[in-house]
C-alpha cells in the first residue's frame, strides 16, 4: 500500500444553507417535523422560502462541513460532490475551496440548480431541514476517480448520498475502491429518517463494509429498531470496527470490539443552532483517527469542534479550531 | 397634509453582502483601506473573491438595513432600490420583505446583476467593504413613487446613492417631493470616502435641503474638511434640524439648534462585525424621532440597535430589538 496523500475524502450532497429563525408554531403550521431533514421538491422549496424569515445564506452539506473542519484542524482533505454552475454553485466551490479542502468534481451544466436546504432554527437551538435536492442528483459513479478515493487514508460518506439514485451508485464505487486499496471507509447515518428510508441497505453497509460509524442516538435506535441506546450500543459493537455514538449534551459513546469510552460534550455557553454538530463531531475524531490518537481523545476532539459550531448559526467552524487538539489531551466537560 | 401611513421610506443602494474573516496582512497585500467602502468592478470583485476566505452571505444596503431595524420595532417602513431578477436579487427581495419592510420596486431584468458588496472583517471587527454596483446602477427618477414618499413622515437618503449616477436624480425627486409634501428629509453620510468623492454636493444638501443628518466622526471632519470632531460639530449645528453623529465606541451626540446631548455607546459583550453599526443607529434614532421621543432617548435608542449588530456578524439584527423602545427611558452606557 502506497502512502496516503490525503488523508480524508468526503462524499456527499454538496448543499448551501439558507438560515432563518422560525417560532415553534411556524413548524406547526407547515407540518415540518423538527429536527429533522425532509426531502423537497422544487415548488416546495419555493413556497416554504416565501413563508421563512429574513435568512442567511452559508455553504453547507454534511460531509462537505466534515472536510472543512479536517481541513481547519490542518488534515488534507478532499471533497467530491455535485454543484450547478450558477451562483449557489460559485460560492459553495469558493467557500470549501478557501477552507483547504481539494474540491475537483466538475459543475453539471444542464441539470437543476444548486442544491439549498431552507434551515429553520427555534428557540431551542434546533433546527429543521429541508432540502431541494437540485444539482445533486446528477452526482454519478463518473465523478468518482478511483486514484483520488485510493490515495486517502479515510473514504468518509454520508448517509444521505441514498436519497439520489445515482449517488447511491458513486458511494458503492467508492466503497469498493477504498476497500482494494487497503483503506478504511467511514459512514455517518445522517439523519433518523434517512435511516428509515433505507434500513436494510444500512444495516448491510454496516454489518459488512463499514470501518468507522458514526450516528446519533436517534439514528443508531432507529438502524436497530429498539428502544434503548444501549440496545443500539451492543448491537453495533459487534458490526464495525469503531462506532461513535453522539448523544447531544449528554456527550458521546464509542465503541470498539475491545473498548469502550463515555466520553462528556464540551462546555458551550450558548447554545445558538445546532445545525453542523454532527458533521464537526465527526471531523474531529477523524483528525484524531488518522493521527493515531486513542479513541477517547478522538471523542475529545469531536465534542470540542461540535461545541464550537452550535455556538453560532452555520454549520461550520468560525473560530480557529487548530487550539482545540492540544486541548483534546484534557477532559473537556462542563 | 394628510396623515403618513408610512413611518419612514428608505432610498439606497439594495446589495447583498458577502462576509468573510481577513487578516490585517490581506488587507495590505490587496491595497484596501481599512475601514471604507471601496467601489470595485466585476473583475476586480471576481478576482478578490478568488483571494477571500470562506464567506457567508446576507442581505445588506445601508438604508436597507435601516429600513429593517425600523421594521422590526414595529414602524412602518419602506424601501426603494434597485435589484436584479437574478438569485441574489430574490434574496434580497425575499428578506427586506419577511422583515416587514414594503419593497416594491420592480426587479432589472436586463442589467449586470444584482450588487454585491465583499466584506472582509479583521479581528478588531472592523469590515472593509468592495461594492460591485450592479443593478443599482439602474435606479432613477422612475422607480421613485411620489405618492410613497408623500406618505412618509420622513424620507431616509443614504450617501452612497450619490455614486451610481442616475440615483442621484432620484435622490433629488424625492427630496422635492418630501419638502412640497411638508415631510422631513434625512441624510446618512455613508463613508468618509463617498463624502470626498461627492463633497460640494453633500454641503450644499446638508446646508439647504436635510432635515436630520446622520454621520460618523470621520464623515463629519471630511464634510467640513476640518481636524477636530468638535469643530464639525459647531459647524453643523446651524445647517440642519438635526444632526447626530456618532463617535463608535465613544458613543454619539446629537445636535439642533437649541440643544446638544452627549449619549453614552450601550454595553457590548464582544463586538464582532461592526458593519451596520451606523444603519442600526439610524434605524432606533428614527423610530424615536417618528415617536415624538426627546432627542437625548432618540439617541440611546439608536445606541441600543447598534450594540445588537455590532454582536454577531452581519448588518441585520439577529434577535428580537421591540425592548429597546422600553429600556431607551433609561442609561444604556457600559
Amino acid at each position: 500500500m502506497v502512502e496516503a496523500s490525503i488523508d480524508v475524502v468526503g462524499i456527499g450532497n454538496a448543499i448551501v444553507d439558507v438560515i432563518a429563525h422560525a417560532e415553534e408554531e411556524f413548524l406547526i403550521r407547515q407540518s415540518l417535523t423538527k429536527g429533522a431533514m425532509a426531502l423537497v421538491d422544487a415548488a416546495r422549496a419555493e413556497a416554504l422560502y416565501a413563508e421563512m424569515g429574513p435568512g442567511i445564506e452559508c455553504s453547507g452539506g454534511s460531509a462537505a462541513n466534515t472536510m472543512v473542519g479536517l481541513a481547519m484542524l490542518g488534515a488534507r482533505a478532499a471533497y467530491v460532490g455535485k454543484v450547478r454552475d450558477d451562483l449557489l454553485g460559485d460560492v459553495f466551490r469558493h467557500d470549501i475551496g478557501a477552507a483547504g479542502v481539494a474540491f475537483e468534481t466538475p459543475s453539471a451544466t444542464d441539470s437543476a440548480p444548486t442544491a439549498r436546504s431552507l434551515i429553520l432554527v427555534t428557540a431551542d437551538a434546533q433546527r429543521t431541514m429541508n432540502t431541494f435536492l437540485g444539482a445533486c442528483t446528477e452526482l454519478g459513479p463518473d465523478d468518482v476517480d478511483a486514484a483520488l478515493i485510493g490515495a486517502a487514508k479515510i473514504t468518509y460518506l454520508e448517509g444521505y448520498l441514498w436519497d439520489p439514485p445515482a449517488a447511491k451508485a458513486a458511494f458503492r464505487k467508492a466503497l469498493a475502491i477504498a476497500h482494494e486499496q487497503g483503506r478504511k471507509v467511514a459512514l455517518s447515518l445522517s439523519d433518523p429518517f434517512c435511516v428509515d428510508r433505507h434500513r436494510a441497505e444500512f444495516r448491510e453497509l454496516v454489518e459488512r463494509h463499514v470501518d468507522v460509524l458514526f450516528a446519533n442516538e436517534d439514528e443508531i435506535r432507529s438502524l436497530y429498531q429498539v428502544e434503548e441506546f444501549d440496545e443500539a450500543l451492543q448491537l453495533v459493537r459487534g458490526h464495525c470496527e469503531v462506532a461513535a455514538l453522539t448523544r447531544s449534551a449528554k456527550g458521546s459513546v464509542i465503541a470498539s470490539n475491545s473498548e469502550v469510552h463515555v466520553v462528556d460534550s464540551a462546555a458551550v455557553n450558548r447554545v445558538v443552532d445546532t445545525t453542523g454538530a454532527g458533521d464537526l463531531y465527526a471531523a474531529g475524531f477523524l483528525y484524531g483517527l488518522t493521527r493515531g490518537f486513542d479513541l477517547a481523545r478522538c471523542g475529545r476532539l469531536g465534542a470540542l469542534m461540535a461545541a464550537e459550531v452550535i455556538a453560532h448559526y452555520g454549520a461550520r467552524p468560525e473560530a480557529p479550531v487548530a487550539p482545540f487538539i492540544e486541548a483534546s489531551l484534557h477532559p473537556v466537560g462542563a
